[in-house]
C-alpha cells in the first residue's frame, strides 16, 4: 500500500500548490499538510488505499506505474472531494480528531474547494498520455455519477424508517458510495493502457466489490471500533438516522430484538440516550456478526473477479495482501 | 435569446431526470421546473443567456445547431452547479423571490445536486458526437477551472479591505468567476465543430469580455437595481464585504467620499446601518457611472474582439441584438 502513496503523493501536490491559494490552503489542512497536521501519517494509510488499487490495477496488466500515478491521483482527488462535500452533508464537525475542513475554514470555502478537486480530477485524465485516456474519461465520469447517485440515496435512506430499508437495498446505495470508485481505482490504470475489455471489467469488478466490504466494515467500525482509532464517537452514525449495515439485518432478522431496533428508528433518528439500548439489541440480534459475514462474502467476491481478470501470480499475491490489510483494518 | 433557451431546455432536463429522484428534485426547484416555480419565466430569460451564446457560437462558424445544444446545455449546468454552490457560500437564503435551493430543501442536498451536475456537464461534452470533441473537453475544463479560481479570488476579497482592492485586482476576478464560463460558451459551439483557433480564440475573448461586463452591470443592479426585478435586497453585497467594482471605484478615487467608503469597508464588513451613507457617499464619488462606462469598456472590447472572429453579417447583428439587451438589462 504505501508505494501507492508515493506514486501518487507528488502528483496530488502538484495540483494542490495550482489552486488558488485560499482553496490550497483549505486542501493542504484537509489533507494533512499543514503545519499541525499531526494526524497526517495516520491519515495516509487510510487514505491510499484507492492508490494502492491504481497501482494492482497497471501492475494486472503489466502496464507502466505512470498510469498508476495519473489512475491514482484522479481517483484520490474524487475521494478527496467527497470527504470535503460528506463532512458539509453529514454535518460533521470533526474528521480524524481534529475540526473537518468546513468547520475550520466555513462551509463555503469546503464547498468551493471540492469543486476544485472534481474538476482537476477530470483534468488529470485529460491531460494524461496514455493510449486509453478516452476510455479512461469515461470511467471516471461513470465512477463519480454513481458515486454521487449513492450519495444521494444515502441521504435519502436517512430520512426512510430503517424497516422499510432492505439489506438489497443498502448494498446498492454501498456499490455507488464506496464500491464505484473502488472499482474505478481498480480499472483505471488498466483502462489506460487500453486492457481489453474483459480484464478491465474484472478489475473493476474486484474492486467494487472490496469497496462494498469496505464500507460494511466502516459502518461496524462505527458502532464497536476504539474511538480512537476510528477518530469517530461511537453511535454517530445511529442518532443521525444513517442505514448501516449492522442496522439493517438487525431490523429484517424478524426477532423480537430486531423489531425493537426497527421501532426505534422507525420515523425519526433516535435520540442518543437510546444508543446504548440500540448497541444491546444488535449484539442479541448478532447482526455484527452477519455484517461481517456479508463483507467476508464480497470480499470472496472481489477475489473469483481477480480470478476471472487471470493477472500474474506475483501480483494476485500483492492484491491478497491488500485484501488481507483491509478485511482487519481497525480504522 | 429565446432560441437558444428551447435548444437546451430539453437536453437539460433529460439529465436531471437521469439524477437520483432526490437530487431530481433539487434541481427542478432550483431551475423553476416545479409546480410552484411560478417565477419560472423570470428565471429562464436571465438563466439562458450563456445557451443564447452557444448558438451565436455556431451560427458565427457555420456549424449545425446541434452542437449549440451540447454547448449550451453542457455550459448551463455548469452555471447552474456555480447558482447552488455561491448560494451556499454566500449564504444567501433567497433566488429570485424564494427560498434558495439549500434553504428549502438543506445544504447538504445542495451541494450534493451541483456535484451532480458538473458530472454531467462533463458527461455531456465526453458524450456528444463532434469533431472538436476532445478540444472541447479541455475548453470546458479550462472554463469551470478558472471560474471556481475566481470564485476563490471573490471569497478571499471579501475579507481584504476594500483599499487593498485594484480594479485590475476586480476585473481579473471577475473574468474567472463570470467570463470565463460566458467565454467558454462563446467558443464551445465552433470548437465542438472544429473551428479554426484563432476564431475560436476570438470568439472566447468576445464572451469573456461580455462576461465582465455582465458582472460589472449586476454589480450595479445590487447597488442601484430594482428589488422587484432583481430579486435581491439592495445593499445585501456591501454588507457581506462583496468587492464590486463601483466600491472598489469609489475608494480608489482619491476624493474625500471615496476615502470615506474605504474607511467605512475598511477591516470588518460594514453594519446594514451604514448602507445608506455609504450610497450617498457612492452617489457623489460617481462611481455608478464609472462603473458602467467600464462595463462599456468591455462591451466595446467584445465587438472588437467579434470582428475579428470575421462572423457572417446576419450573425453579427444577432450578437449586435443579444449584447444590447445584455447592456439594458435591468435584473
Amino acid at each position: 500500500m504505501r508505494r501507492g502513496s508515493e506514486l501518487v503523493d507528488l502528483p496530488l501536490r502538484e495540483v494542490v500548490d495550482r489552486l488558488h491559494p485560499s482553496m490550497a490552503a483549505v486542501c493542504r489542512y484537509h489533507l494533512g499538510w499543514d503545519a499541525d497536521g499531526a494526524q497526517g501519517a495516520v491519515q495516509r494509510v487510510a487514505k491510499r488505499v484507492r492508490a494502492a488499487l491504481a497501482l494492482l490495477s497497471v501492475r494486472s496488466v503489466g502496464a507502466p506505474e505512470q498510469f498508476a500515478a495519473v489512475a491514482g491521483t484522479a481517483v484520490e482527488l474524487v475521494h478527496q472531494l467527497s470527504l470535503l462535500h460528506d463532512d458539509i452533508m453529514d454535518g460533521d464537525r470533526e474528521r480524524r480528531g481534529r475540526p473537518a475542513a468546513w468547520a475550520r475554514f466555513g462551509t463555503g470555502a469546503a464547498v468551493l474547494a471540492g469543486d476544485a478537486l472534481v474538476v482537476q480530477a477530470v483534468a488529470t485524465i485529460f491531460q494524461a498520455r496514455a493510449p486509453g485516456v478516452g476510455t479512461a474519461m469515461g470511467e471516471l465520469i461513470a465512477a463519480v455519477e454513481q458515486m454521487v447517485e449513492g450519495q444521494a440515496e444515502d441521504l435519502a435512506l436517512e430520512r426512510r424508517p430503517l424497516g422499510e430499508v432492505s439489506a438489497s437495498r443498502y448494498v446498492r446505495m454501498a456499490r455507488g458510495k464506496t464500491g464505484a470508485l473502488f472499482g474505478c481505482a481498480a480499472a483505471l490504470g488498466a483502462v489506460l493502457s487500453d486492457a481489453p475489455p474483459a480484464v478491465v471489467h474484472a478489475l473493476r469488478g474486484a474492486g467494487c466489490h472490496l469497496g462494498v466490504a469496505f464500507q460494511i466494515l466502516d459502518d461496524v467500525l462505527g458502532l464497536w471500533g476504539e474511538r480512537e482509532l476510528t477518530g469517530k464517537p461511537v453511535g454517530t452514525d445511529v442518532t443521525r438516522g444513517k442505514k448501516t449495515l449492522p442496522l439493517v439485518l438487525a431490523a429484517a432478522s424478524g426477532c423480537a430484538e430486531g423489531r425493537r431496533v426497527a421501532a426505534l428508528l422507525g420515523t425519526a433518528p433516535p435520540a442518543p440516550a437510546h444508543v446504548p439500548e440500540i448497541m444491546r439489541l444488535l449484539e442479541a440480534t448478532g447482526s455484527r456478526e452477519r455484517a461481517e459475514e456479508a463483507a467476508a462474502d464480497h470480499v470472496a467476491s472481489a477475489i473469483a473477479m481477480l480470478d476471472e481478470a487471470q493477472i500474474p501470480d506475483d501480483v494476485r499475491q500483492q492484491w491478497l495482501a491488500l485484501i488481507d490489510c483491509l478485511s482487519h483494518r481497525r480504522r
